[in-house]
Parts: C-alpha cells; structure tokens; sequence
C-alpha cells in the first residue's frame, strides 16, 4: 500500500462517532461506547493510518471485525476488550495469512469504531470504506457479499473467552442465521470476523470515503453546536441530507424478537408538517418512512431521526413518547441500488412486498 | 497399540445396533439408520478392530463423533453421509493430529454406530467402552467431560456443507448450549466432532466394554427370537437386566423443547403389577420410573422399555397409547455414581430436586 490517505487522530475519534451514529439511520449500535474504548486505544499511543481505496492492492489482506446483536442490549452489556482481535485472529490463523489494514463492515453505528479498535490494537490503518454506507440489520446486507465475497471462515468470540469459526459455510443466509443465534446465546452481543478479502476487491466493492463522510458529518454537528447554530438546519445544509418530517412522537413500539429490536414509531406533525402523521418501521434501523400514508423513503436510502432541538441523531432505542424528531434521507450509494443489490436491502427483502424502491433524490423539500 | 481385541464384522452389526437401542433407554436416537449406513460401508470391504481399553497409550488420539439433536427429527431427516468424517477432519487440523482410533461418547443409541461408521471410512478401530454407558440427553453428561476431558476443539457439521469449529469454549456447557442451538439452526440433526484425547487418558474415564456389552444383548435378543422364546424373559435371565413393571400405555406426552423430546408417559399395571400404576419421565431418554408414586428408578441408572411381546426396545419416540411394556432397569457403571458424577447425571441435575440417587442393586423382584 502507498502513503496516501491521513492519520485518525485521537480528536476524530468523536466527530467520528457522531457520523456514524447518524449514518446508523436508527441502528447500529450506540457508537459512543466504542467511542470511549477507541479513544482509550489512542491515548495508549496508538494512530491509525486512514487508507483510500484506490491504493489497496491484490496483494494486501483486509480484515473485517463488527459487533453482532441487538444494539439494545449492546448498550448495557459491554465488550471485555479484546473480542475484536480474538475473531480476527481465528480467521487468520484458519487461513494462514495476516491482514495489513481493517474495514467496517457497516460504517454506521458501532461497527464504525470497531475495526478502528482493531487496527489501533494491531498497529495497522483502517481502510476509508465500508460495506453498507449506513447501517442494515443482518449480516449479509453487505456489499461485500451481495457482489460475491466469501463466506468463510468467519468466526465470532464473547466477553467469557468462547472463540466460534464458521469454517465452511454455504451462504451468508446460513452464516447470518448460525452466528445471530449463538450470539444470543452469548448473551445477544458478539463480535464478528468476517472473512478476510483481497485488496483489489475491496477497492470493487466498498462504499468509498465513508469514515472520511462521518467524520465530516460529525465535525459539522459540533461545529453548529459549538457556534449554537441550529445543528439540523446545519447538518441539512452541509452533508447532502434533505428534511422529509419533523414531529413529535405520539406512540412507539418495540420488542426484541431472535436478536433484532423491531417495532414502530408514530410521529404527529410540527411546524411545516402540523396535521400531518409519519410511521417510521424499524428492524435495528429505520426502514421506511411514511407521511401520511405515502411512503416518502425507503431502504437503502438513509432514514435518520434527529432530535429537533439539538441535533443529535437518535439511536431506535432511545426513541420515546414526547420526543420532538426532524426525520432526514440521504441517498444510498449506487453499489446499494442495483438490482443484485435491491434483492437484498430494497424494501421488498424486509417484508414490504408492495413497496418498489423509489430513490431519495429530488424527492424532498 | 497393540493387537489384542477383536474385529468387528458386518454380522456384528446388527447385533450391535439392537444393543444400541436397549442401553439408549429410550433415546440416543433409533441406531437402525445407522446400522444400515455402517453395514454400506462394511459391505464394501471395511473391517474395523475393536480396541481393548487397556492397550490404549499415551501416544494414541482417540477421536468422538456422535449426532446431536433431536431423535424425532433424525428417525426423518438423514445423514448426507461423510459429516462425521468432516466434523472430525475440522477438530484434528485445528490440532495438527491425525487420530488412531475413534470412540463413542454415547454407547446408546445412533451414537453407537457413528464412530463405527467413520472408523470404517478412516480404516482405523473402535476402542470397546464409551463415554456414558447408556444415552444421556446432553454433550457434557459424560464420563471424559465429568473427569477433566477438554472442551475445545470441537467442531459441528450438517448434510449441507456447514462446518462449525467451536475453537475456544469455556466449559461443556458452554460447548452444549452453542452447538445445540447451532443444530437446531441445521434442521436439529447435525454430527458432532468433541476433542481427540489421549489413550490413556480414554483408559481412566470410559466406561469400559459397552461395545461389547451391546453386541452380547442384541445377539442375545436375536436368539431368544429365532428360537422363539420369550425375548424378555431372555434378557433376564442372560444380560443382567431386572424387571421392574409391565403395563399398557395410557397416556404419553410429547413436546420438543430447544432442540430436545421432552415428556411422560403413564402405564397401567398388567400382570404381577395388575392394579398398579406406573409413571416415566423423558427427556430424550427415560429418566426416572415411579410406581404407584414411588420412585423406584432413576438416573443414572438405566430404564429400558421392551415392547412386551416382541422385546423390541423402544425409543421415546415410538411410545403410543394402547402399547403394552416390559420396563427393565440396568445398573448404571460405578463411573456414573461417584459424587461427581450425580451432580452432572444424578436425577437433581434433570430437574427432580427431591429425588436423591437410590441405586438400582437389589430393589427388583
């Protein structure tokens, strides 16, 4: 790999989080905790090389570590230290190989400061992509493996020191469905080694300059908030997001079924929106969005509820009755768009047989 | 090892199987299939030594494989064929050995015939003891985990491919709960590959001869049949079973629950025990006998239901209303018995708090 690209510095650490915490569109996992857990790693002495796409090679291995579970529990129940590495290095050891740099699978939400825990740990950079551009809520929902990655081996490790490879492997349906239930029966929270890949075909495949877009997004939200400007105004203006609601939340429902946070939030209109009414369907993330009846967004583009007032991006289980939301939509990146890609994460594939995807762009206020 | 013992041979396995399925005490899984994938494999010019415990050595890996699962499900769903010899392929690279021998951790039941079928693959031998002397419902309710044997590396494999290598584990039950929930994921049959061990560490902690054992009581049943006698009065007499009651079924319950056959079945007296009532209790396989409310048998100790007229041993699975039994009870090997031991198998640990361990010696008629 060349020397292009910059360090991640322990001050990007949190502008990061906040990203990524938006970029979840609801799910993900609270990145704050892994947050404080990077920034331990970095105060140790730790910096971690950001790598652009265009320099990796055939030649090098990248490694991809991501918490598995319901984010609900994630918040309470929290990673021993060294899982991340533990996962990685059952899948090195079953391939006789060692990676040189760590990918996010799923740059929102948590999984965003995984790989960067990894590499600081490892003492190798993280490459500037990722696998979704946003969170989704199984495994597979990948680009990595929607355009043809392997499946094995992987392996999943827990707090208590149980080390789990998926050796062999026929589909990533099989490995989603064998790793999710011993996560919950790890206590619902894991972390995840996927399968190491080769350089030029992350370079094919990743959603690019996504650590580079939440650290962005991240840095403008404490900006506004440091110039008290408004931060969803700000946010709107500066990273490409369009306002589609702002309400209040009048019901919301939840519960956790084999390992996902599901429900629905019910949102009553304010200010340009007074006398409308928004759902919001979430598994992990927020799915689709409907303004009075009218699905306005939809999977893959990016649903994210701030909080009117401050700005913060909300996590689906924090959501509750009372609550003041601006609901924003980014676009999905293209690789998430293509018909491959739509049988996987388009509306139809999380239950909603008739909804067709109808993109973001030009669509909102 | 030495060449002491003897060879096993095709005739040997049908004896073997019906052996097999009294020491099941109802469970283990219905070893005919297996019995009829061993004598494939013999049929085309297999023969497999049966190894003495006392030639064991340091230097010999004893490999284990068995099935897992629920044997309602695997009397439906089949084996592929090669999973037993793919588990234990994952278990010994992870090791870098290749194993000498292969044993049974269960000697009642399918598991009986498992390790003879990948023996017969591999050319190698059977060692003639087992892991349990009879079928108990779960992985670690063994003689190698109760005395010291390792946890990892184990590994799971089904009839579609999927390899599950459990690298790390911090204790067998830990292994339990992660591979049975991993197998019901698989379709609730899988083949289970638990840790090669030592020679001589086998020689201490199986319980010995049951292979032995098992082909002595299937060809005493087989001849009682030929010469029409009383198959259970043969068994009597001939195998050091006792009979404890014989009775119609009048009421059976049946409900799987996480991979496992619970249930009770309710016998009404015939015979000596006319007027008596009669209760058993199943997880997998027989766990406790009351009659006319008394505790009378129970774990470790072996229960053992033949159908009255046939003195076909039955499986849990097979029980119905209106069938007539001879309920036969076996000592449990001294193994099972010690203070260790009870705390894993004693009737306590199934879930009968007010039950303490009355050994079976001297209580029948």
């Amino acid at each position: 790999m060349s020397d292009k690209g910059y360090i991640l510095k322990e001050a990007d650490l949190h502008p990061l989080s906040i990203g990524a915490a938006l970029l979840g569109t609801g799910g993900g996992g609270n990145p704050y905790i892994g947050f404080l857990r990077a920034r331990e790693v970095f105060r140790q002495g730790a910096t971690v090389p950001v790598i652009p796409l265009e320099v990796l090679t055939q030649d090098d291995w990248v490694g991809e570590v991501g918490g598995i579970g319901a984010p609900v529990v994630s918040a309470e129940k929290f990673e021993q230290g060294d899982e991340g590495t533990r996962a990685l290095a059952a899948v090195e050891s079953e391939l006789g190989i060692e990676v040189a740099a760590m990918i996010s699978g799923e740059i929102g939400g948590a999984n965003a400061m995984e790989p960067v825990i990894t590499a600081a740990k490892l003492g190798i950079g993280i490459v500037d992509g990722d696998g979704m551009g946003r969170a989704f809520p199984e495994v597979q929902m990948c680009t990595f493996f929607i355009y043809g990655g392997g499946v094995a081996p992987a392996a999943i490790a827990d707090e208590k020191g149980n080390v789990v490879v998926y050796k062999h492997v026929i589909d990533m349906f099989w490995l989603e469905r064998m790793a999710r239930h011993t996560t919950v029966d790890m206590g619902a929270t894991a972390m995840l080694a996927l399968p190491p890949m080769r350089g030029d075909f992350v370079q094919k495949t990743a959603v690019p300059a996504t650590v580079t877009q939440a650290v962005h997004i991240g840095r403008t939200v404490l900006k506004a908030r440091k110039a008290r400007k408004n931060v969803v105004e700000t946010v709107v203006e500066e990273t490409g997001a369009k306002l589609f609601f702002t309400g209040k939340i009048t019901d919301i429902r939840r519960h956790l079924v084999g390992g996902f946070a599901r429900g629905e939030a019910i949102l009553s209109g304010l200010g340009d929106w007074a006398g409308s009414e928004a759902k919001i369907a979430i598994q992990n993330e927020n799915l689709v969005l409907w303004v009075d009846g009218v699905p306005v967004l939809m999977v893959p583009d990016l649903i994210v509820n701030l909080e009117l007032d401050t700005g913060e991006p909300l996590t689906t289980e924090v959501l509750r009755y009372g609550q003041r939301l601006a609901v924003i939509g980014l676009p999905a990146h293209d690789l998430l768009k293509t018909e491959k890609a739509l049988e996987i994460i388009g509306p139809k594939a999380f239950g909603y047989p008739d909804l067709t995807y109808n993109p973001l762009e030009g669509k909102a206020k």
